[in-house]
């Protein structure tokens, strides 16, 4: 087992969230140098995801890159900002206007440079307005055929940076076009270039009724596509983004087992909206419980568990867990 | 059969509706003499709902009395700002700090002297920040206590305007309070006032997998409590706020039936988020399906509705329907 | 914390279960005595909740009597048999037919006297037919008028024996009426009978996206009236039955502490379906799971959670779970 | 718009059904000989599915080919019996049993030969046993690797014969391997042959959060591939099989539209569970209501649907759909 991780977070975890109601946020209004400045105190963190638009934009860059740096802080990746105006609202690069289209393209383009100028190798294409809320508004064909020739054509514009798609079944939209870990795995294939792979957000394989660990290894077997995972929690009805580890602790395990079997090497990265709670604080307890499963997945035993796994035996599966769970210092309390 | 109707909407129609990520809204901001105006071109509104703060506040309450007065429009409906400001992150009558609790019921009481001054004779409590998203950050017991005894205390301040509480069972919090039509009565029978009544959204019992008409006619059994009904539509998981009846063709049927024999004569009122549509338009649209909608019960007719329920026979209920609907019209298609 | 729980478990864990395609079960046919004779290497069960008709019947019952003796098991519950004969197809105590409300009467009479021969206090009343699958085939109404009046009606047949009702939400039936704590407490008001109360079966809380403590609270604060609990899992779409504790572990520690709070004094008893698992075994890695965290429990400290609830902080509620959870032993692992 | 349907459906629809509380089933056992029978009075039925070992075996497949000629039934599809026996317990085609994946493989291989002295051109492989319901109990991998391996292996045992996929995301298992319209293009895409394709059973879709006109939609896209349709509904969490069209209006005229303008020309098959009802009701009134949302379509018009679609309004999509439903003769009802 790797015994480091690389922790990162995107910047949605310390900014002043907002929800439909409450259109000014939870929290009091906080500036891109205060957030990064908060950042400090987590001992862990050591990258941020920046959406261009939100956090990062071609006239604050390097005072943002300076900021990082003063911080210590890589950028994991760039999220080209397809989502947060009004613009796209019925789709960017599934538009049925070819001109938001081509500005989604270029949206694109330019995050991969602005990636590039942060020395990021990746950027997250999340396609949250294409999608659709009522029968009869989509072409459901031509809308993938247009998602395929967007993507087409920006995989080629600079092939140094690491283009990864993030599947989402729902929110912004009622539906979305690329929502599951099978639609994401058939648009790779389809594109099928070295440099295109994909986010799994846990939430949003949760929210899809996946089991994240099956997604992880479905994203494997096909070329070895995932790129990225993005850490929270929910209650399996929504993308409620809560602290990571914060309700399902079972799967949590093994999802992580299916981390390192299949040797991702990339970000353990936080995609949290911590609308009420302190940021800072939830960064650090999703990290802490993140390293103590990280913990319970060693101690359970990488053998021990595909010996287990063979056995196709429930019981030996929640046996293994509860002892490496409770071990010795639980044992005698009842 | 009422031939009548009277049919109101809440103002979010007709709003520049946000999200989470659209902070500032998916439409040009509007204001409320734009969005009054707005509706003259919707035939069957007779009234709005009005969110205290948001549409209407004690400023200026002359100013959109006089508008709706101008525009031939009634108060459905006041809603006391208890879920729109980041005061109540945490609850508003179920908050751990008194003062908030405080503050929530002076904003409640508010809320009626403004219904009367718009001679309207409702509000809707809607508890929406009353809930939690973790476990172990909330004594429920206290919680429900604090509710009722806040319920109680402005139960008596004006016998003469009904407080009507809706339930919802997620969103904005994770889980709410008040979150089922069981619930909701629990709390009725509890505060006992002849003036306390229930809002029911029908979107919320959908997602609670709730069968609406079952929860009109429990309201009605536990005495007549069914004050006032929201009209929207989802997909059975979310709160999606669609258009009236965009989805649940059987299920409307079945629920316009029962507002009939329960004898409900409240509002039929809107309650959507037309992020992406013409507000006015959705309006016109939601109504004409209402309406079409009760047409096709009118064709069941009450009795022979009466008779097939009492048959228990799906196969019975569904022709039954299927002969309304499509009648003549369509029988010679195929 | 009470030191000492008593555990039992439904029949169900050891019997040939079968779905709606493996009708003849997945495990082979097994005799009463023979699954009796298998729970003795269960060191910690002490009691066995019995399905009148399934389990136990009048002819049998002195042999079963016997049995259970020998193995040294108490009867936690009678189950009467309204829901495994095609008879209460359409409902059993809310059926159209009177005969058949009569006929449910008398089976619940009859498992009365069947719980006091076998020294057992309680019996279980679930309507898991009394529902509906289709619009327009129900009289709600009615429906909880005959199910308030049968239970009325039995209550006073011998108020030495406890009447718990179980509520789902759904299956075998697509909807059913008595589906949630809201509804339940409802139904205990109306009654009002002091040996009548409540079952809650964990995942039935689960799968109507209650949160388990809650209902527990809201059992408490309604006139203590949680008789009983049955402990399962699920992944909150569905009643699946797996064994405790696989699925959801921070909301089952929260619960157990909301047991000890409550001063729930009754029985721990599984009511789980292990289609391809020893049920054995399915039983014996549950109660290892309820005892190691209720442990947990015991390490966070009653005052401290008290404390930490009164904060509503979800940080600080994770970071208490976290360090009694991984304690020591987990410290040092990263 | 094509004017002829073909009309099928499984045997489910008359069999006597069960569930895990009524093992016996709802209604009387029936043999093959009255369930087919009692098709006659269905005067739209032109095929049936045979689940093989349920209804139809080598034994007896003689004597049901001449009932079936004799009630004039095409045989629309054979099942391969890979779900009904304890024997796939713990999967068929991705067991960790070898002896039992060559038993899957001569089970396919037997339904081949079936349907061809059938003169049957199509089978249904329903992996419904592969699948998990705990954690820790699947290596992901192996198992996609090896429904890979077996689907290709038989899928040159008779290129004359179709293979058609079915998917569904979960039950009998709580969660199943090849679960979403993404996975089974996935599994399509890789085996690649021509004669194999999928099922679209409606209410796995629906079941899956899927939108079945999308569902249908990407099938077409990705070659072609749906070879048949499944016709039921239910509320959108579970495989409830009821009636077709019986819960969501909307969505069945919007899918019936993508039937049509992607040229589907097979079935339009009944898979449906009438535990409760008259299955040869339940066929009628479902095969009614079919005909008329066809007609709908219809009425619509699908040049007028393509204009509205290419809009991407739903209001003008809802008034669409509600001039074409309730023209002339509701028109004046209100």
């Amino acid at each position: 087992m790797k015994s480091e991780k690389r922790f990162s977070s995107a910047m949605c975890a310390f900014q002043n969230t907002s929800d439909r109601y409450v259109t000014g946020g939870y929290k009091e209004p906080i500036t891109m140098k205060e957030m990064i400045n908060s950042t400090k105190s987590i001992p862990d963190l050591e990258g941020v995801e920046l959406v261009e638009g939100w956090n990062v934009t071609n006239d604050n860059l390097e005072e943002i890159k300076d900021l990082l740096a003063e911080a210590n802080l890589k950028t994991s990746m760039i999220i080209p900002e397809l989502f947060t105006t009004k613009k796209w609202a019925k789709g960017s690069l599934s538009s049925n206007d070819p001109k938001i289209r081509e500005d989604a393209k270029q949206v694109i383009r330019n995050a991969v440079d602005m990636a590039k100028k942060l020395d990021c190798d990746m950027i997250d294409i999340w396609l949250g307005q294409d999608g659709w809320d009522y029968c009869f508004t989509q072409d459901y064909i031509k809308a993938w055929d247009r998602i395929v020739e967007g993507l087409t054509e920006v995989a080629d514009y600079d092939k140094s940076v690491k283009i990864a798609i993030e599947y989402k079944i729902k929110e912004p939209r009622v539906n979305m076009h690329v929502g599951t870990v099978g639609k994401v795995l058939l648009l790779l294939q389809e594109v099928n270039r070295e440099n295109f792979g994909a986010v799994l957000d846990l939430g949003h394989a949760l929210a899809a009724y996946e089991n994240c660990a099956q997604s992880i290894a479905l994203l494997k077997r096909f070329g070895d596509k995932l790129f990225h995972v993005h850490f929270n929690d929910n209650y399996r009805l929504w993308d409620d983004d809560l602290m990571a580890c914060s309700v399902h602790t079972i799967e949590y395990i093994e999802l992580l087992y299916w981390l390192e079997k299949t040797n991702y090497n990339g970000w353990y990265s936080l995609d949290v909206f911590p609308y009420r709670e302190d940021g800072v604080k939830v960064a650090n307890e999703s990290f802490e419980w993140i390293k103590a499963l990280i913990g319970v997945v060693k101690k359970m035993g990488m053998s021990k568990i595909e010996e287990v796994i063979a056995m196709d035996d429930a019981t030996e599966a929640m046996a293994l867990i509860r002892k490496a769970l409770f071990s010795t210092s639980n044992g005698g309390l009842l």
